[in-house]
């Protein structure tokens, strides 16, 4: 099947990309989370979206916040437990920065991929 | 400590390289691994080396041989449970064009960071 018509996927390469400050920071698991923010409203509803436990995506931000240094969320009246959340605007510039990063950067790993493996794409 | 002098490390991005062929393939375990063979000249050897048990290490190497559609390793007399291992050309090759990937994609994303994040990094 090499080099012709295959369901295969051919090998490429799959990136996961995190920001850290020290050992921690930004990566998929806190931005699939500030999206669910984003369209839910809530950090219960975007972490339940996920399957995580609340405690953990409370957890994920509070480090999240500390390695970056700044606020991620806006809670409304409630607090822990309860009120809606949204993101602060550094956190919607960063997201946004992340995701500009991301695509660009596996669209350049693709490139240099298709250079580097050609005589193992098959 | 925004800026100036600081023990702490800024800002950085941390990649993971996989090649996958659909879900799975060659990625850092297993080029650690591969490594180690080529050092100790033993899979059983290699395997200690990085405290991974012996049974996940063969089939750690069988899965990536399938996915990548070439065999990795060169085994001598004894088989499975003795004997030595060394790598195959292929191995070998792969090895290389992906430490030359790794870190020629980890020079562009750290340049592509410092565009993207200049905000960020403090």
């Amino acid at each position: 099947m090499k080099g012709g018509l295959s369901l295969e996927k051919p090998l490429h390469p799959v990136l996961t990309i995190r920001l850290f400050r020290d050992d921690r920071g930004y990566g998929p698991g806190i931005d699939t989370l500030l999206q669910g923010v984003k369209e839910y409203h809530s950090l219960r509803a975007a972490a339940q979206s996920m399957g995580m436990a609340y405690s953990k995506a409370w957890t994920t931000v509070r480090r999240c916040e500390e390695a970056l240094g700044f606020p991620l969320l806006i809670s409304a009246v409630g607090g822990r437990n309860g009120g809606g959340a949204s993101l602060t605007p550094e956190a919607e510039a960063l997201m946004d920065a992340y995701h500009r990063y991301c695509s660009a950067l596996r669209q350049t790993a693709d490139e240099m991929f298709q250079q580097e493996f050609k005589d193992f794409i098959g």
